[in-house]
């Protein structure tokens, strides 16, 4: 892995990623010329016990773009700067312009004062950019690729998890105009927030609560029973096996995960990755083959919380969450999913997994 | 309140309440001449701690509809029976054909048997007709049929709470297309759960750690510094209140509840609930009233689990989330609300309360 460290004019960092040495005369691109310097706020939801964060950001919208402008696509006029300079590079990483988490230089403005707790919204908020491809996607891109990507994640991982004011480090995609996606050059976003937010923290519980009960953690013994049974399946690879999980709460919901259990991006071992990336592969490639057009879902990468605090049980996963019920519908979360948190269900995972299974694929 | 208890010829169970006193000769129709006999079925995801139920009925449904059918509608004709009867009544509550919990006479087939924790799906799935009028609406409904509806819902919550097989019961309302409804006579549906499901089960234990600590529950302290500052408050009665809660997690979010702080419907004394009435009347005419077209929102009622166990600090409140952000943006779920938990806003709750509070209506 090849790295490259710039900074744009507004102050915002930007990191380039090649498979091959990058040239160091490369230079960091906006298409805004000033910093932001607003600050996002949490403030605290005190029935649900959680925090919330607001960045009313829409004064500070004053860029309007030209018909077809794709802020992510390599600048190719000055005159019309994008977020990503022209090179040979693979992938890119730079700060969010308009934050969820994360403070200007010097803080920022402080938090309103409220009859709820409020705080500044630390953290960051970075974007992914896959490929400098606008037509491609993730699951096209060579397997190298692919790998240069999972080391990417682990990269900005480590920086991230390593600053004091981040708990926790998610990768994600959105993809497709289903699940609110207007942009569609290929890309993702990593969230790092100042408090391991409700989700993994409650996987983080349940995993400590199961490894002192088991001994392991229970995605490990999940898979060993996947790989046993092999009637949820798409994916056995040597090092890396992707299933549909026989509690899912989507559809066409897939989990990719290493045989062996590893907390994180960063401990994964190269044949690890490899494998890791041939299975992220295979399962993208048979949802797109499966109606024979892009399918959309939400990708989401859990890892052990950085927090300093041991997690066992904790294991690198990505959970894929696709908003189709078939060809045609699709899954709205409605009463029962939001309200109760009480996902329901009319597929059974055995029946999804094997319209996967037969969707041939060459990854 | 008036109420008579029906069964249907598929042995489902219709009950219709009115204001006035109703016909003892009404009969109460189905489209399905068979019981269902089909069983779902719960199955334990190891890694969220959670239970979600599979109900794979779709070979089941047999039963073609003629095009604008609508099985919400009084039956007019006994060639096509709709699920309630024509006659005087206000409110109809049935068992849902379909339902995601709920076993038949027996307990249906056995869960499968897999490498989770599978259970039985018991518990209720009930729908509520809220109007014998297709083209009617919530908010439009008269107050003392409002009243009904919430004395209605208290007396379920009565009747299945007291059930052993169920712990939480759960009313709420999807409206509109943006929200999955492809039904658009007026109607809720009540969610009776074998478990208190995630989203309650931690605000009892929010809301027990709070009361704890202050003597009194989250709610009840942030209405009074609500009502006192009046900021977000978009109703304000003798005996209800409405607002934008600070900790707003949808751009138009609001809450309603009683000054008083009660565990459920069943609690609430008559002026309460009139009053309760008028607010939740208020709210739904000014979402209607803002766009002046009809407000999508999903509506869901809190109330105590129905387990037995004592949950000081638990009151009886909506949350009202409608998915705009804007009248032509819809607010999407993604990667950090469903993935990490952690919902990430570009509005502020004082803007958005303001915008209501201008919306005049005459309740």
């Amino acid at each position: 892995m090849h790295r490259l460290e710039l900074t744009k004019p507004d102050g915002r960092r930007l990191t380039l990623y090649g498979r091959q040495p990058l040239d160091a005369g490369l230079r960091a691109p906006s298409p805004f010329a000033e910093p932001l310097n607003a600050a996002p706020h949490l403030r605290w939801h005190p029935l649900r016990g959680e925090w919330v964060t607001y960045a009313a950001y829409r004064q500070g919208r004053t860029f309007l773009p030209p018909p077809e402008y794709n802020p992510l696509a390599p600048t190719v006029s000055a005159d019309n700067p994008t977020e990503v300079p022209a090179g040979a590079w693979d992938i890119a990483v730079f700060d969010n312009r308009f934050p969820s988490l994360g403070l200007p230089p010097g803080g920022g403005e402080p938090p309103p004062a409220l009859a709820v707790p409020t705080a500044p919204a630390a953290g960051q908020c970075e974007v992914v950019v896959f490929t400098q491809d606008p037509q491609g996607a993730l699951g096209r891109l060579p397997l190298d690729h692919l790998e240069l990507l999972l080391q990417v994640w682990g990269e900005r991982t480590e920086r991230l998890g390593a600053r004091p004011d981040i708990r926790y480090v998610l990768p994600f995609e959105n993809r497709g105009a289903e699940v609110g996606v207007t942009l569609h050059h290929p890309h993702g976003q990593i969230y790092a927030y100042p408090v391991v937010p409700p989700v993994p923290a409650r996987m983080a519980q349940v995993a400590a609560e199961h490894h002192a009960a088991h001994g392991r953690g229970p995605l490990e013994m999940l898979v060993e029973s996947e790989r046993a049974g092999g009637e949820r399946v798409v994916y056995a690879g040597p090092h890396a096996i992707a299933f549909v999980p026989p509690c899912a709460r989507y559809p066409y919901e897939v989990w990719i995960t290493t045989l062996r259990p590893v907390p994180g991006f960063a401990q994964l071992e190269p044949a690890e990755r490899a494998d890791l990336a041939r299975a992220l592969k295979t399962v993208l490639l048979k949802y797109d083959g499966l109606w024979q057009r892009p399918f959309p879902y939400l990708m989401a990468w859990y890892q052990a919380p950085t927090d300093g605090a041991a997690h066992p049980g904790m294991q690198l996963h990505a959970e894929i969450w696709p908003p189709y019920r078939t060809r045609d519908r699709l899954k709205y979360l409605a009463g029962t999913e939001l309200a109760a948190g009480f996902y329901a269900m009319d597929a059974l995972p055995e029946d999804k997994a094997r319209e996967l299974q037969l969707v041939e694929v060459t990854p």
